[in-house]
């Protein structure tokens, strides 16, 4: 096989390119059926040309490059992630998941590898979700999960989603042609940067990912009663931001003692004067867990502690919730493969669940999906100082590689 | 003596009559220096003049009544409260200390009650501070401490205090004027809702204060470390909302545990995402005792704890001190004649500090100072629901009779 640094400093410098297309000036943003998008599709189908792959846009916008197996009726294997981003945000998120495997490739078909199945590597045009309401466009194209509903929705400039894929040289109409076989379909292979600190922390370069976790989200109100801040003493109040404020605490505590991630991350409070003492708060709850009983079981605890601490301080709670999402399990199969890559390259193997939601969440319903999670700095992502280092891409190029030489 | 049901019935026609002079149509909401201000003035000074008693306003726009003494030369006792109101107000908060005096007046003088001194009542132009930025504008004008300033503060019409005071008919140049004598100025005593829950919770009409609270205030800011909801194990956050709320229960544990009050009003949080951990929170901190040097131990706990806190949870805390003013104490003598006046009506006697500022703590720099308080409804103020009941203004009234008879 080729130098594994060279391929990564090539995968890096791939990624500074294919980071300047953004339809802003002052950040990296690119968005579903923009023209960004389009220019994407061309620099990476470039290279996938580059690779010797085949290459087509499907309905929906996603580009996908084929390597194509000799037996022409080999099973098919997909590779990919997504072209866009959020606005300001990173060059790796996605991207990574697209370029590492077609930079591969070239190599691997230069070292004269051939594979038993057709590789495919799919560039989703859109994950993140930001021009329109929903996320996982690209993806839920290939599963034939686009409700009809989904033509009259629209961007922030009133722009139709129906519009948007006409403007782009596609049709409403012809998205279900985007939708895949499912025979002969082996699985989904996602690589990912992490999005999160804890191979960082662990300090080993990739790991390998069990279930993308399903998160539950929740709206509390909590009301007591506002008042002077000098002229009520402390045994005479019902303050809703002390109310939650123990309350927030016992989210964390909950998690912390049940090994799943909870987190207050809003919270409004009024009438949040210096001098008046608060009368009402919002917050919001959202909880996550590979193990949907697992996360289930700590927040009937959680639930139950608010209730407590609303009854003991006197105020009262109201609770809405407003998503619920089961988790998706990663293929048993293929996470084997993929520990047994990276203990070949002597690296200690450490899974993993995603707390972020990625791409394979849809496609797993079609075929089985494993990811694969490399290390980000500080694990830092949906921003600029999105960061990976280039050994880390080395090493995990070895890993793919070693997985698609061992996948059947 | 009349009857004093009869005559608290009086009282409460007169403060829902001025409850009627408002500059919106919406609420209550009387101003300094306004077309409105002037009405009121004339409402009680007609009062004042109906019990006899000679009527002025002086340089600042307070109105004056005196029931003169028998000896030209007696010394001079002085009763009052503001006669202004915060926007959607409530009708007693001020008016109350204003109009019960005139009341009792016309009543004792009825009656043939001659006191030693001459009796004064005074109804301030501005205490709310609501039109331009400082309040207490009519007692500080009693003593003397307008700085010249004053004169280009704006309201927020950009009108000028001194433009506002040449369009009210009086002058700023001619505000020293409205400087009182120290000599045989025997003391300042005012009446004022509560406007707090004590009371009400004591089941007692009235309650004598021993001192109005001195406050300081803080802001913090906390700075943690946003991330993913998702991502980011437990064990691996710095999350500024956390450390925050363990803060917030932190001020109230040490308040509690001190006797004092404090009190975390306004938070704000960033991003403030449902899916992101805190990264950064700025809070209030509001703190009060009757006792200057109870208060600053409590505070010097509390800054320990919260420094504490930031240190074990990782986060950085900074503070900013945004206020301070010490307590003023109420005059012993003239508590203990408020006490046995109190006694003599076979009430409990309960003594308690206020925690909001009155005129009284303006007016404590020239004379002894006293306040009395009475139950108002759940402690509501600077609100329509503001409310008092009429056989506590019958208490009230007999108290303060008993007051002025055994003054001197």
């Amino acid at each position: 096989m080729a130098d594994y640094g060279k391929l990564a400093q090539l995968v890096m410098d791939r990624c500074d390119e294919l980071g300047k297309i953004s339809q802003s000036d002052d950040c990296l943003d690119r968005r579903y059926l923009t023209k960004e998008h389009k220019q994407a599709n061309g620099l990476v189908g470039g290279w996938m040309q580059e690779a010797g792959m085949q290459t087509w846009q499907d309905e929906a916008g996603n580009l996908w490059g084929r390597w194509q197996a000799a037996d022409p009726d080999a099973p098919r294997f997909i590779m990919g992630s997504h072209l866009d981003t959020v606005p300001n945000g990173g060059q790796y998120d996605g991207m990574l998941g697209v370029i590492t495997p077609v930079t591969l490739i070239a190599a691997m078909k230069e070292a004269g590898v051939r594979l038993p199945f057709h590789l495919d590597v799919v560039g989703f045009g859109d994950e993140e979700g930001t021009r329109f309401s929903s996320t996982l466009l690209g993806s839920r194209a290939l599963t034939g999960q686009w409700p009809a509903s989904w033509a009259e929705v629209k961007d922030s400039d009133g722009i139709s989603l129906a519009q948007a894929l006409k403007d782009f040289g596609s049709d409403f109409a012809s998205i279900p042609n985007a939708a895949i076989a499912t025979e002969n379909l082996l699985g989904y292979l996602e690589l990912h940067i992490e999005q999160g600190p804890v191979l960082e922390d662990l300090d080993l370069p990739v790991g390998v990912v069990s279930a993308i976790a399903g998160a539950k989200r929740f709206e509390f109100n909590i009301t007591g009663m506002a008042g002077h801040a000098g002229t009520v003493p402390m045994n005479l109040r019902q303050d809703a931001l002390c109310a939650s404020s123990e309350m927030i605490l016992a989210v964390e505590r909950v998690a912390q003692n049940h090994g799943i991630v909870a987190t207050v991350g809003r919270i409004q409070n009024r009438p949040n004067g210096v001098n008046v003492i608060s009368g009402n708060t919002g917050f919001s709850l959202d909880i996550r867990s590979e193990f949907d009983d697992k996360r289930d079981v700590a927040l009937d605890e959680i639930l139950m502690e608010l209730d407590a601490i609303a009854a003991r301080r006197n105020v009262r709670i109201e609770r809405k919730a407003t998503h619920a999402a089961d988790a998706v399990h990663c293929d048993a199969k293929l996470q084997g493969v993929l520990r047994d890559a990276i203990e070949v390259q002597n690296i200690p193997v450490h899974t993993l669940f995603s707390g972020a939601g990625h791409d394979a969440m849809a496609i797993a319903d079609i075929c089985p999906v494993a990811m694969l999670f490399m290390r980000c700095d500080k694990g830092i992502s949906h921003h600029p100082a999105e960061a990976i280092d280039t050994p880390d891409v080395a090493v995990t190029l070895a890993v793919l590689n070693h997985t698609l030489q061992n996948l059947v």
